[in-house]
């Protein structure tokens, strides 16, 4: 789906398709073409139309691209990442958007439904701030957009680290290891997608292309130190994980200790008196423990009682107990 | 709350608002804008008397920022932390404060109280020195006020640490691998917030300003060494938090190894005495030992005897007891 | 087997034996020699009619080099390796094969089949873009074909992975360890191939040679994106692997936990009982329990379910079963 | 403790006080001036006498600085370390000396005794080759003399290293942890004094300051390959008790396994022997065993000795015993 | 001992002694001087003969020198490591070559015999190829052959870990650390001599240095690739050992896993019979199994083998057996 939105002398219009003598350096005017999930004829418009390199078309084509930004002959092409709409499951969805900066036109080109891209749109006719600025502007609206939104996904990795710690430290199952790996592998990813999004927006800022101004350089700055937080904030949670992971070590270690000392101090005690037990179950004459024949059962018990609180002691002194 | 002190000609007065005759470039007049805890009217003062830019302006409203100090048209930008009041707690807090420094003022901005900045202004109008020395020196003043209230924190993190190892070797707990954890959050947050402190001090040390004086850099060389020391021993202290968690892991496994021992020599003890108890319990006709019907018993415990000491002296030499 | 195409005038033709004449600067002409598994005088044509430099000729006549580029006197030398064609094995080969890459000629040296030269070669004459563009275009042609190749290659490590994150964490047995340092040295020896071949095209794509054409530039970009995609890959790869090590040394310590405390749990249940039964076989008087003498046995197994009981009761509140 | 050395046409000699004539860039002299922990009035010298800047005189007074050089107007200000005198225990101690490096002086300011420049002193009157060379000459014979005494302590640590690995493989004890991460702080301690003199004297030997002559900055690269050996050294000191820390971790496992085969092998060979005997132990009516009456209990402890026999045998068959 | 080749008019002889005319930049002649194990006489022939920087006379007199090059005033100074002769030792050994390269000699100083120089020096008056190239293609032809003499170390080394990692999987003994960390350290410290040489030729082939000429850069190039798949080959070897250590660590806890199984399923096998066995032993009138007091034998032994059958079957549902 082509969306097209044509600013001339200030006023922003929606139109349909679009006349080639817009493109042209010198005729004031500022196009704005968005494609939503392109169709082979659709995306003509950026082979043909616009005619872009074939290399960046192809890279527009395809899906799964890291985030960058080069440099062609007339125009800028970046792609960046957005979150995608999925809040129902626990796995945070990146999507391409791609972008072709030329001097008076913004290409954006997208696989699916985006947030910021949309919102804009719908304030693109009625706003005339929003495309009055020229194309760098708009791609900074988009891309500052693109950006909030990236802060819930990183609340939520935080909460799921709080649950995690907890489980870690006070519940730990068989489960948690697998837990915690899931969790370092999604922090991985989310650190693989900001990292060279802010190297893109560093590149802007140090004015590294031609056609940004020093004002604009100053806000995508701003947008670096946005995504320099977020990376800031996964590095965080990767020491955090590390941590976890050393304190479910620990703790599974810790478990072994106190199951083996309720094994040993059990065993210690049960093993005399059984012991004892055994002697006066022997078939030879036992020598008669003094207070006569109907006492010794219960002197006999009370040895074992004594050698239980002895054993107790011993155990006590050891702090097993 | 805004406090303003002006000083003109080597007299520093405290004024109570602005001429705007004062920021002209040739006025001869130095400016000093606190703002604690700023209303949204007090931030018209950035934004309008200043005309400082926006994004800096917004940034000066936020809180969280990490330390950074950026060159606009005309001024200076910087945030830096200072160490907060709280001392009741284990948790050292940290509290932004953000700087403008132009040719004839200075402005800081902050969220809270600041010792650093609260004992300069008691001093600003005594002391001719605090103001006369011009907006870089004050800034300098104030900076070197507020890393000087580091070293404190680290005195008191250094002595956790102690206790945390002597924890670790001789008194380990359950609750000992999250108090180490929970230290190692706290150093490597500390560490955080000194390195990029520490990058802004190198940047004014080495002059990538052209506001900046020999001798100030001189000075603020002074304050990037005490953040590298500062740096040095975060350093220091994550290497010896890893130490502890290395011997709390080592420790856990040799109190393992002493359980298992002692449930070994208990157990490799008793069975044999207990099977021979069960041997001379079999309703079989048993062998009489010598020395006649009544000394067996006493035989039987003899040989039981002989079991126990030499398996003592068995483990002895296997160096267990 | 030397194979040669001489293209002229936009035509390519399969020739026999090379006429120095097209070597010649001004000919008009464009070579490709291609050499596989090369005999002794086979070599000769890359010492002798091309007088190639003899460092880099021995280099082509060695296997088991690693991937890089050389600019000689008049020509580059490149080493690149290929995926070679053994897909039977788990084992994934690498096929070195060097490129000449002269003016008006280009030289490939390899020591088995390739599957990208040789679909090239099938293709040469019919179809006339192969060669028209000259030799830095075909070597890209070749490069972009043997790097295609790694993807199939990728895609099987990770299947190996998913198996082998599966059997970790469900099916643990003594040769999954084994297992998993197979894998981490296959992905380490994956990267050490990708990583120099991707700096290659770095150098390419930055126009080190003079010999790119800023379209040829892209192109080359385009296979260093490729190539940086593989290597991120296989340190995602690494990465999954470190946490199937953790996440299997962690199951291992679960499972001595769960041996251990089937072990305790049985144990202490069993010892109680065999005390009870061993008192009432001590050879002494033993008390009357109430209820007469029939039914003593049944009040000892009485007393004997609750000690079990009781026992279970304690280890469920333990949460041990 | 101030001690002052003249040079003047050749001729040392030691005075009292300082001429303010000497200080004078044409004075044709070159004084030495060594304070040893210097009181207030000795610190004056460094303020008043030669003017030195305020941050470098007060860097002078503190202790615990690292390492590091810098240019000041018309001097070279650098801290170094030496090896302190007390050798009676375990740690090293270091100890700062402060260089003031001018046209025509060396202040050196220490805050104890020093063996390597109390020998210079000793020779500086006698031989005229010590101070003849000049102010960067005499501080690449202090340093040289003071980074020769580094050599003994790392010949101590190697020593101690060789103990504790003996002890961590064969007599490892519950205290051995505790040392090993005690040698390890200490050699990341010398690691941590090496390497910012190393870098020091890096910059001197790559002539970053205008003073040092080709020829002086031969002797000083030769004093960086002396202190890049240090380091070298620290390193493999690290490698080292990483590797007698996992091989102390590894024996704790390796004697848990010990110990347990021990309890495993006693338990499992005496269980069956102790049911044996329960069995003929029952108030059952047992089975006759061939062989008449007398010869039952040796027909059992035959049973039983069958049982050991093939106990260890299985045992032996796993390699345990 | 002192060896001198005299390389006149493309004619190489042996002389014994040293015609300073030959050292005369204009002379036409090209002079090695190789000396073995030098005396201090002999020494004379660096400081006077050739007047050597007093430093770099100082270095080749030293032993355990880091490879390093340096440009002092005339010539090149040289220190790469060969691997000595001692073939029966597991330790390989390395012997320092110093090497002085000038305008017309090359001077190399050793401590022992050198099998590269040796095989040169036999070949050097029959091959005028030897000497007819200059001094710096004399040294670039040693350090060949140097270089080529690790290559059978590498081999060793590799043959070693495949000992190991057999070992560490199939038969681990107390004594697999041992060696695991024995081989540990020799592969660093392979490294360890192996990446500066890689240096010393990178700069040679950079060609830092004035005397090397372009074709002198390639070959040097070679020796650089040679060196750095020697590196490459200690990194993956290093990787092979931290696999093989974990791989140990993890076979420890899985034979405790096994060893703590035999105990479980024996000790949970063995108690309840020896509960049944305890109970009829009970002195209490036990009740009368069915069948007839002769057959209570077998009845209860019938029970006993139905416990065994029930706890086979368990242990074999959670797979220990």
């Amino acid at each position: 789906m082509v969306t097209i939105f044509l600013n001339r002398n200030g006023q922003t219009e929606q139109v349909t398709s679009i006349d080639r003598v817009w493109l042209n350096r010198s005729s004031n005017t500022f196009l704005w073409v968005d494609i939503e999930a392109p169709s082979i004829p659709e995306l003509l418009i950026l082979s043909d139309t616009f005619a872009f390199h074939p290399l960046s078309v192809e890279d527009a084509r395809a899906e799964l691209h890291y985030p960058k930004i080069e440099a062609y002959d007339g125009y800028l092409y970046a792609i960046l990442h957005g979150i995608a709409f999925s809040d129902n499951s626990e796995e945070f969805a990146t999507q391409d958007v791609d972008f072709f900066i030329g001097h008076n036109y913004l290409v954006t080109v997208r696989t699916g439904p985006s947030r910021s891209i949309e919102s804009l749109q719908e304030n693109a006719v009625r706003n005339p701030k929003v495309m009055n600025e020229g194309p760098v502007a708009l791609f900074h609206r988009i891309v500052d957009a693109m950006v909030d939104h990236y802060r819930p996904e990183v609340d939520r990795l935080e909460e799921r680290l709080d649950q995690l710690e907890a489980e870690a430290f006070d519940r730990p199952n068989s489960n948690t290891i697998r837990r915690i790996l899931a969790e370092k592998r999604r922090v991985a990813g989310f650190r693989r997608i900001v990292i060279p999004q802010r190297d893109v927006m560093s590149r802007l800022a140090r004015r590294d292309f031609v056609d940004i101004s020093t004002d604009m350089s100053f806000r995508f700055r701003d947008i670096y130190d946005h995504l320099q937080r977020l990376a800031d904030d996964a590095m965080i949670f990767q020491d955090r994980i590390t941590g976890i992971l050393d304190a479910h070590l620990s703790n599974v270690s810790n478990r072994l200790n106190e199951v083996m000392k309720v094994l040993t101090v059990f065993t210690t005690i049960f093993m005399p008196l059984t012991l004892v037990s055994g002697i006066y179950g022997m078939n030879v004459s036992l020598p008669h423990l003094p207070g006569g024949e109907t006492n010794q059962f219960w002197e006999l018990l009370g040895v074992m009682t004594v050698i239980v609180v002895l054993m107790l002691a011993y155990f006590r002194r050891k702090r097993w107990i």
